[in-house]
């Protein structure tokens, strides 16, 4: 089969296509599945770039999609044919995270899904939504399981509410659709007035331009009449978490999810206390959140947006489009 | 005044229309309301016929719509001109219940809302949703904000879950219309396939004649692809929670609201604790169940069923139509 | 090594002490556990009857204590010499059930541990809390965690509740345990004086004699001034049920575990939703409940209570101890 | 009476103490309490010194406690000879905080309890814990509420988690009982040895000298064998709160109340995120909240620490003494 390994000392040229043999049969509990396309993550990224480090010769890609091809001995919940897609903590099966759920990180502590053929333990993916296609399907690992769990398990949206999502990252674009399945309003910013108006077609309901308006915390609020948005899916980090907390209604909940703007920075305490506002620190999420977001994606037939597939030999050039921040939607790989 | 007292020992025909003083001037913390519409519920007909005793005298009806003619001193939420509705518990401001928040029930322990004037502390009504009539917003106090807790504050519903609605009152028509608002599926079920008809009219994805299937429990599991409902609305009470508890999902959550079919029954406990279902005893809601209600009727203009307007005077009559069971949405009056 | 197989037609007399092979090597993720002690619970003595039905030639019991003789490949959690107790589920590690979780019951589905060696994946294990003997730690798999979830987990107990027990089976002593560790007071009921002083010993601030009083739900809230209890560890069924939503405060959490008087039962529907009671069916709990409760027992230095131990070959004896009612605390084997 | 004012522009020598009418006869739903004590908080000294502007001649402080001396019409939870301590909000009764019910902050919005008699509506007191002093009940209001709903509340403290609090300020003392009695353990943190001392003596498990160990964080971390705490109380603010999320284990909450370090600080965005921790912002608490806190002090016979009482017109003196941070324990008054 094909794969791809990243030799040391990392860096998109160290991204190397070789030919090795496929697993042959799953042992007890396994699947083996036959990969069909992944997708690209921040994570990812700062792997393929060694600014995460990992094993000389990792296999990357975090987010896997494709079909069953053998199914190991006691495992019922799939059968050979089945659309599937990878989890991203193959160990955290529901309820909180723990250290001992958050080992075994693909494509950085072991290794990843950018080979034709992958045999791993059958809780390490789930069904993929009725009617993807594996690039589809592929997307949902990390972007689509970071945002439901932000919305609706932390967040606990209702009908009603409104959601501040920042700018059109993969975690912003599924927030903006589950936010609207969840019959929430929702405010969407970015700095590209094309960008704006795409956003308003995929249903948002209100849009700031950032860079026209700088303090569009304030301008989120008087948007909401004063009263404050009652989520914001904090994607961008300290640039950006002042102005999310100035966004937000007496008791609103920040989902903390992002460092796009840098790893530290200046917060308010006042605000965040005499406001009462909850933050929860969000690291993707369990394979039950990933079950139950398949589920809600089935039943509302909603699709992701893929920006544009690359073939497997393409993967630097697929990071390079990835670092140009010029697509809209997931930037994919086919196998 | 033109209002409405019933006199002892209760009865439709105790209801009798009189003319008296109203009230000047609200005091401090207070709203003078000139209520325009009222609906009519279980508890109200209870109380109608004697069964649920009250003093005599007693102005009944605890729902009531209308719009603010006074305000009194520190009122700052509203003002002259404000279209509100009433709330059933007007000492229930927020959070969990207590003997304390459950007093003062209107048309019940005080007065309620049959009269055209009413003066009452301003905690007593919310705002009603834009756009909607004095008749329309009658319709929520009662049946839409039990609907509401059962389902978004109780229930925590999300996306892709299912949600059994039992029969067409005022309750479950509310349930269908939340479920779906919050991104739900709904499976509706009726005696009647006209009202069947309706009721896929307003959005219900799957419908069951609960007289042609009478373990329509089982058929509510089979159409969830055996998996089992995540919400029950449960209405009926002793008639039909055995169903109810076949149909859940493990986990699943039951609402338990109503008693149309009697007043205690048989429940299998080990359904109960081996599919660890969770049973929340609701008694309509708080102040702030409501606001929240409201918000999200405003945001999808969300417009209840009223199924026929009566005058003040024909009051008797509209308890008489109500009783018939053939309505479909609420009965309500006009002042 | 020796062990316990229950032929069919099941009872007590077809318990058959046998002489097998022992396991030699743990697979990958597996442990292999020199079981030193069980213990017995209900569900363990449906099985042996032949009430609830098995597999010919079953390993009975679900909780297993002992220590880890060997550790397969990258099991990371557990080394040699740990002493470890069983979970219940082995697929439930965390979080909320699902059908999914509820499978590989011990005894039952698969073989339990009345055997001197079991080799198992590392996660049908958690560690035994600090100090205590193999006996001691065999109670926990099944009683002690089914109080734990009732009181902590769904009830969320807090200094100050009250919390009502019911007679005095291993759950209810657990429950009594932790009741006090949370700073809660504790109504425990009996029908043996006897008992009862037993009970105040342990700790319960209040005792009912169920024979003296048959309201003794009625009794227990006047015991709390009138308010009703928070919590009631409800173990017996439709037989109590009644009694303890009696005793209930507006609100309270009743933790439906056990089914010690019958199967089904009448229950008052108004009761439940205009007391806004909330039922929570109990099924044991996850791996994460387990070893939070294994935490705060070696935290408060509790022991659970252990009635009587028999050796391995005295299986029946054991059983008939069990059946007999006058045991206080857990009857256990010692292998 | 005798009370103070607080003359423009503020300042402690503009505390003055003034003889006036007392309030004569409580209106409907209102009470007439005879105050007897009062406490002093950071709040207090704050609008005392002018830094929190409110209007000239307030009569400051927000914590009082006394008897009930009249009772209005509509009053049915409090007698005549009510020992009575009052709500910091008065007008949040239970659930989540909303504008409207973080209002009429007393001794800032409206006058506080530095006089000897108070008219107001009976939901601004709740009942005192049995055995209390005046001066006792007048600590709880603000110091006791704040740590009740950091931990019980929003932390939801169970037996065996560890919680870590900073210094020896009210919250922390009382943050310090809650946890015990909710079967936590405690790390305390002081710079004085002396202090230290003391805090071990009411029952801190653990201690840690943050001037001699200024990496704080970790050491709690390590003293949980690496795990980390479970809850912080974050009172310091920026100076702390980096120490605060170091310490924190995976999940872990932490409780933001305080800025005595400061008001706005450098926060590592992804230790929270990759560390999944929440953060609560408290602004004190509900009426239900204070309920609940006093039965638990009831309960568990828990008394504050009360470092020293001055008299009505030694109110500068007062505020010195806690401007010293000499004290351990609250700073009150009586009257």
């Amino acid at each position: 089969m094909r794969l791809v390994r990243l030799s040391a000392p990392a860096g998109l040229e160290n991204l190397k296509l070789v030919e090795e043999d496929s697993p042959s049969k799953p042992k007890r509990g396994e699947l083996l599945v036959r990969i069909r396309a992944c997708s690209l993550n921040f994570h990812d990224y700062m792997v393929a770039l060694g600014r995460k480090p990992t094993a000389d010769g990792r296999i990357p890609l975090s987010d896997g999609a494709g079909e069953v091809v053998a199914v190991g001995d006691d495992v019922h919940e799939f059968h050979v044919g089945d659309a599937v897609v990878s989890t991203y903590w193959p160990h955290w099966l529901g309820g909180e995270p723990t250290p001992a759920t958050k080992t075994g990180e693909l494509g950085d502590d072991i290794d990843g899904y950018a080979r034709e053929y992958a045999c791993m333990p059958s809780h390490a993916f789930t069904k993929a939504p009725a009617g993807y296609t594996h690039v589809e399907a592929a997307t949902l690992t990390c972007a689509g399981v970071t945002a439901w769990r932000s919305l609706v398990v932390c967040g606990r949206v209702k009908p009603g509410d409104t959601v501040l999502i920042l700018g059109t990252g993969g975690v912003s674009l599924f927030a903006l659709q589950f936010a609207k399945a969840a019959g929430a309003r929702v405010i969407a910013t970015s700095s590209s007035e094309q960008k704006l108006e795409k956003l308003k077609h995929l249903g948002a309901d209100m849009l700031i331009n950032y860079k026209a308006v700088p303090d569009w915390g304030r301008k989120a609020k008087e948007l909401t009449d004063g009263r404050g948005v009652d989520h914001v899916v904090e994607v961008g980090g300290p640039g950006t978490l002042a102005q999310s907390i100035a966004a937000c209604r007496m008791g609103g909940h920040i989902a903390l999810v992002g460092i796009l703007t840098g790893f530290a920075g200046e917060v308010s305490i006042p605000a965040l206390f005499s406001n009462q506002i909850r933050i929860s620190g969000i690291s993707i999420g369990s394979r039950t959140d990933q079950e139950d977001m398949v589920r809600a994606l089935t039943a509302h037939s909603l699709k992701p947006l893929v920006d544009r597939s690359f073939q497997l030999p393409e993967i630097a050039a697929a990071f390079q489009h990835y670092k140009s921040q010029n697509h809209f939607g997931k930037v994919c790989l086919e196998l």
